[in-house]
C-alpha cells in the first residue's frame, strides 16, 4: 500500500517539483484549484497531522513558508490559502500527509469557505473546558 | 490599530481559551463552522505566514498539532481541517495571523472546497521552473 506521493518521491511517478529538503518535498497539484497550487509532503508516509513527530511538524511548516514565499515572488498572486485535511470526513483523499498552498487572485472564487455559525458564550466556555482538560491530559 | 486578537491576548476582550504557551494562544471561534472550531494565533501581531520568523513558524505548528490532538480527544470528531488565509483575496478578515482548526463529522458539509482544475504536464513543468527559481533566489 504505497501512496501515490511515495511513488512521486521515489521517481516512479513524475511530478513538477518545486522544492526539496531532507525531510520534505513540494510539487504542483495536477488538478490545480488555481495557477501554482502546490502540495508540500513529508518524505515519510504518515497519514495525518497527529501522526507527525515534532521535527517533521517543524520541517513541514518551514517548507510551507519557503514555498509560499517563492509562489508569491514567482507568480505575484494577491494572497494564498494554506489548507490541510485530516480524515475522509474532512475531505482527505490521499492518506499521506500533505499541505495545500493555493495562490489566490482577487475575485477568483478558487476556494470555497464555510458559513459562519453561532454559539453562546456559555456554550463556548463549556466546550473550552472540555478541550483544555484534553490539552492538560496530554501534558502539553 | 490593535487587532481584535491582540485585545483578546491582553484580556480586554473575553475569549474561550483552550491553550496558551509563551508565543501562542488558542481560543474558540465565536462564529464556529463546527463544534470546536478553534483559532491558533501568535501573541505577536503579524499579518500573515510570510511575516513570521522561523521560531514562530515552528511554535505555531507545534501549538496547532497540540490543540488538534486535544480537539480529537475531547470531541471525537471524524477528522479536522487546518485552514489559514493570507490576504483579503484569500478570504482573510482579521490581519493578525491565525490558523483555523475545524473539527469535522462525516457528512457535515461544514467546509467548502475547490473545484479541481486541470493543467498539462508542459504547463506544470514551466510553472515549476518559475517557482523553483524563486526558491533558489531566496537561498532556501
Amino acid at each position: 500500500m504505497t501512496s501515490i506521493f511515495t511513488r512521486i518521491i521515489s521517481g516512479e511517478i513524475p511530478a513538477a517539483k518545486v522544492y526539496e529538503d531532507a525531510l520534505t518535498l513540494a510539487f504542483l497539484d495536477i488538478n490545480p484549484a488555481s495557477r501554482g497550487h502546490t502540495l508540500v509532503i513529508p518524505k515519510a508516509e504518515l497519514p495525518g497531522l497527529l501522526d507527525l513527530p515534532p521535527d517533521l511538524v517543524a520541517a513541514m511548516a518551514h517548507a510551507t513558508q519557503t514555498v509560499a514565499q517563492a509562489l508569491m515572488t514567482a507568480l505575484k498572486p494577491d494572497g494564498f490559502n494554506i489548507l490541510q485535511n485530516n480524515g475522509q470526513a474532512a475531505g482527505q483523499v490521499v492518506f499521506h500527509y500533505h499541505i495545500h498552498i493555493i495562490p489566490r487572485w482577487a475575485g477568483d472564487r478558487a476556494v470555497g469557505y464555510w458559513k459562519p455559525g453561532s454559539a453562546t458564550a456559555d456554550e463556548l466556555r463549556d466546550l473550552a473546558a472540555l478541550i483544555t482538560a484534553a490539552v492538560s491530559k496530554a501534558g502539553a
